[in-house]
């Protein structure tokens, strides 16, 4: 599909910079990457911690495809995509993108990896605002498919399109944002069904393993085939969601009442009374948890799901 | 493991009671189930729709060790589980256990499949009130794995431990609830998410379609290798939840409260002015679904997420 090899510059090689990294140079096996981050051990940094994201791939030949830039500059004058992840504040964003714009190539597409920090706002000093726009994934990028592409008011469809094209030619699953808002949705949904585990939890309806092992045989590999929409409109047969709130609609209300009344009387907000036995119970169960080991298991399901497709 | 054939005894067969008729007789070879529903049709009625359930079994040998019953007497009187999905009312369910107590044997485990109506209701005019306990499945029970066991304050020990262990033999994920709530536990958290997914969808800030998107390729995948309290627990390092909650706990709180408030604004409650356009969406989007298509592929994920646990 692509004509020409891609040079992404990655702003900010923490985590998620290592982890998109690693993403670009083992999906995309002619693509450049250029890396920048101003912390003084850079190299020796890169060496240890990114052959663990470079999973099933040649790692002499990603590194050979891999240049840490020495400035801002060098990192992005030859860039296709500058990806951005530095420190979750928007005067830093909003600082650094005029910077990138003066130093990259004029068609380069911009990307911000914030989880809060939206365009709207990063773009506030950019000559051209229409070039950015945010592409939030779900942690760590280089297993979970989605990307949350979040425009705003100014990015240009033409930016969208090929943002889009470009996550989809590497097999990830980019969904266009329509409006900015608090949190974007994937954590939105997340929080929300983590606010009412909580509760549960703190009311001792349920432990904290317990209500785990609930989500992993049940929701869990159900959202996995179908989502939330989809999965009540099958369970309300030949009328759909609709036959589904009809029938089950009381059950939903009385659910979500109960609900609203556990949380005031729980008083289920971040560093309430409930938190410290829940995140104690939560440590007694599990430890120090080895994500290794969640993402073998987390990249043979998405092995699955892809058979299941193509089946 | 058991020393004798079980015979199940399966009161009202509706879907939920065929296809828990299903998982018993293809999981337990050698278990014995017998039908008791009054639909003047019932040979007809089985004989048509148990098949489809019976996956990756002999339907001639499933056949073989069913009977359908002409009484709820017949049905009872030789089982070790009489396990009840008939309408939802308490009053239906208040009247019969008195009768299925005088027929079955002393020693049978009484469950009822109800989504709402708790064992302390329904055992008003027991005589024994410590053998009942609701197993409320995941639909469809003969592909997911998670049954909630939901405990009255009379339920005994034994009886719990009896049931938690013939849903283990059986392959079967049972978890213990231990204390009766609104909704038990799985409906409260899917019915949170939906809440919120309701409400981002009703402002525009996503279709039906992406949204579910958003979910198959992010939570759905995680959740089915690490539930939430264990995936933020992770997510917080080495010093786990805590520190999730201390590092990330203003983002998840501005969700919870952009949340709050939309909730009030979109007036999302059932029935309210969002809930037909989200329905047409949904609609629109899927038409009728193939539920033989979802459910295959969620075996398929469940046997990934099996392989990898062996592995």
């Amino acid at each position: 599909m692509a004509t020409r090899s891609n040079t992404v510059a990655i702003v900010g090689a923490g985590t998620i910079g290592l982890s998109f990294a690693a993403l670009h140079l083992t999906k995309d096996p002619s693509c450049k990457v250029a890396i920048f981050d101003n912390r003084s051990d850079l190299q020796a940094y890169v060496s240890e911690h990114l052959p663990r994201y470079l999973v099933d791939a040649d790692r002499d030949t990603c590194f050979a495809r891999l240049t840490l830039a020495e400035s801002l500059e060098e990192a992005v004058r030859d860039a296709d995509i500058v990806q951005e992840q530095g420190p979750e504040n928007a005067s830093f964003k909003i600082q650094i993108w005029p910077e990138i714009e003066q130093y990259a190539p004029q068609k380069a597409l911009f990307w911000s990896s914030t989880s809060g920090i939206p365009a709207s706002e990063q773009v506030r000093d950019m000559q051209d605002k229409s070039r950015l726009l945010v592409c939030h994934p779900y942690n760590p990028p280089h297993i979970m498919p989605l990307l949350e592409v979040v425009r705003s008011p100014d990015t240009s469809d033409d930016v969208v399109e090929r943002t889009l094209s470009y996550w989809r030619n590497l097999g990830r699953a980019p969904v266009v944002i329509r409006k900015e808002c608090v949190g974007f949705v994937a954590n939105r949904l997340a929080f929300a069904l983590f606010r009412e585990a909580c509760s549960l939890v703190a009311q001792g309806v349920v432990g904290v393993e317990d209500l785990d092992e609930i989500v992993r045989t049940s929701m869990g590999p159900r959202w996995t085939v179908a989502g939330p929409f989809k999965s009540y409109h099958a369970g309300g047969g030949e009328g759909g969601l609709t036959s589904f709130m009809a029938k089950i609609g009381d059950t939903v209300q009385g659910c979500w009442n109960a609900s609203d009344e556990d949380m005031k009387r729980g008083n289920i907000v971040v560093g309430g009374p409930w938190q410290d036995d829940v995140c104690k119970q939560t440590q007694e169960a599990y430890g120090m948890v080895n994500t290794s080991e969640r993402d073998l298991k987390t990249r043979n399901i998405l092995s699955a799901v892809k058979d299941s497709c193509r089946a």
